[in-house]
């Protein structure tokens, strides 16, 4: 792996995803309200595709030898070692009802694993970096996992996949995280949830069978922040899986959050 | 009910709500990482207590006759039949965890009814006011409520009182409607959730037990805005309750809303 290409990734991913977040941010709540409303969904999409143009306009001349996988443009460029992934508008349904949590996420995957993530938060100018093996930051201060003397009395992050909607199982396991914790966080913008881990400010995570180009970006921030992240059955959760479910929290919660978990599934 | 007074109250919380929000917006999320992080509480109290000294240092000399009911101040001024509801941080656990949803709230009730709701969100600098019979704005822009042509895919807001956490029935109820609709939305800062719902940005709210100077404000933008605020028994809501059970909605959604209250109750 030539880490200087992860470093040439990471140069040109902090400043182009200022520029899409921009774009976001510049249109964001523009509906007017009344005669405008049925034009709402229009707006989105038109965000959607002129942040992802704008990403891939930079991205591919500069790695043509990389694969890039994209919301709107589908799966780009040759078979590589090197894949991009880009999600131009995490949390669009926030978006779509004037809510400010929503992000611009990139991600460099080598064979299958994921060594750069990029996270920009457009209404808040937060931007997050992590690259493997260089720790996580936020606008440049290093950021790290919160150990919590009281997890129960935290916040847990919950994100499901769109499919999952009210699966028996996916269900039992909400209600119970839901009773147990202070408060469940569903935020809807899944790549936000795993930068407030990162960043200490929530104290877990679990994710219900939810994979797509928003989720490996955040599984790097959590990791370089010094954070676990294993399956339901407690192994470490690596590479792409096309159906993953994921606990991540501080290694001293571990333990507590995997007996939660199992306890919850029944 | 002099209607003077109302305009005056209007135009004075304009402009110091704002000056409120700049308080709360210049420290958002300056927590830095780590070493800082035990003083998290100590910031949150510190917004909460500037931004209050602030509108009540504006306040009481203009309006020297009304009462005021702040958070830390409690009660100020001699009984009167105008009443100031002052909350100056709602949102307060999402401020602490640096997430960019929250607002100040300002309410004016006349013999127990809200005459004047004006609510700022510091993070997309939105504006929402509404007086009695004058509608209801959003950075002066008329909002108004939406009716959605399928309710149970829409987005219905959830508010229950500090005091409710896992009160059975509220569990129940509360299960039933994150099962019935696409999107049931906990943003833990009730004021935004009412602005949204009279921007016709979701569709319903649905309130257990939950009383603060946070109310008021709220319903009376939903009403301005053309909405429906009645209890669990569809009996308007009016007045100030000390134990409020809520629906809020458009007027063609209420009979719909009432029977899946009813039913989740059940």
């Amino acid at each position: 792996m030539d880490t200087r290409i992860i470093q040439q990734a990471k140069e040109l991913s902090e400043r182009i995803i200022r520029q899409a977040g921009a774009i976001a941010r510049e249109r964001f709540d523009q509906i007017g309200q009344l005669e405008a409303k049925g034009d709402f969904g229009d707006i989105v999409t038109e965000v959607d595709h002129l942040a992802e143009a704008h990403l891939l306009r930079h991205i591919r001349p500069a790695f043509p030898d990389h694969q890039i996988h994209s919301e709107e443009a589908g799966s780009l460029g040759n078979e590589s070692d090197w894949l991009w992934l880009i999600d131009p508008l995490d949390g669009t349904n926030n978006y779509a009802i004037g809510l400010p949590v929503f992000t611009v996420s990139i991600t460099l995957m080598y064979k299958r694993e994921a060594v750069l993530g990029v996270i920009y938060e457009p209404m808040t100018d937060r931007l997050f970096v992590s690259a493997i093996g260089e720790g996580a930051f936020c606008n440049g201060k290093p950021m790290a996992m919160r150990s919590s003397p009281h997890l129960l009395k935290g916040n847990v992050g919950w994100i499901q996949g769109h499919a999952v909607r009210n699966d028996e199982r996916a269900v039992r396991l909400r209600q119970f995280i839901d009773l147990r914790f202070k408060r469940m966080m569903r935020l809807w913008a899944p790549t936000l949830q795993w930068c407030m881990l990162a960043k200490g400010d929530i104290d877990g995570i679990i994710l219900y069978n939810s994979e797509g180009d928003d989720l490996y970006s955040g599984l790097l921030m959590v990791r370089e922040a010094g954070g676990v992240v294993i399956d339901f059955e407690g192994n470490p959760f690596t590479g792409m899986r096309e159906e993953p479910y994921i606990i991540a929290c501080h290694p001293e919660h571990r333990e507590q959050l995997l007996r939660i978990v199992r306890e919850g599934l029944g």
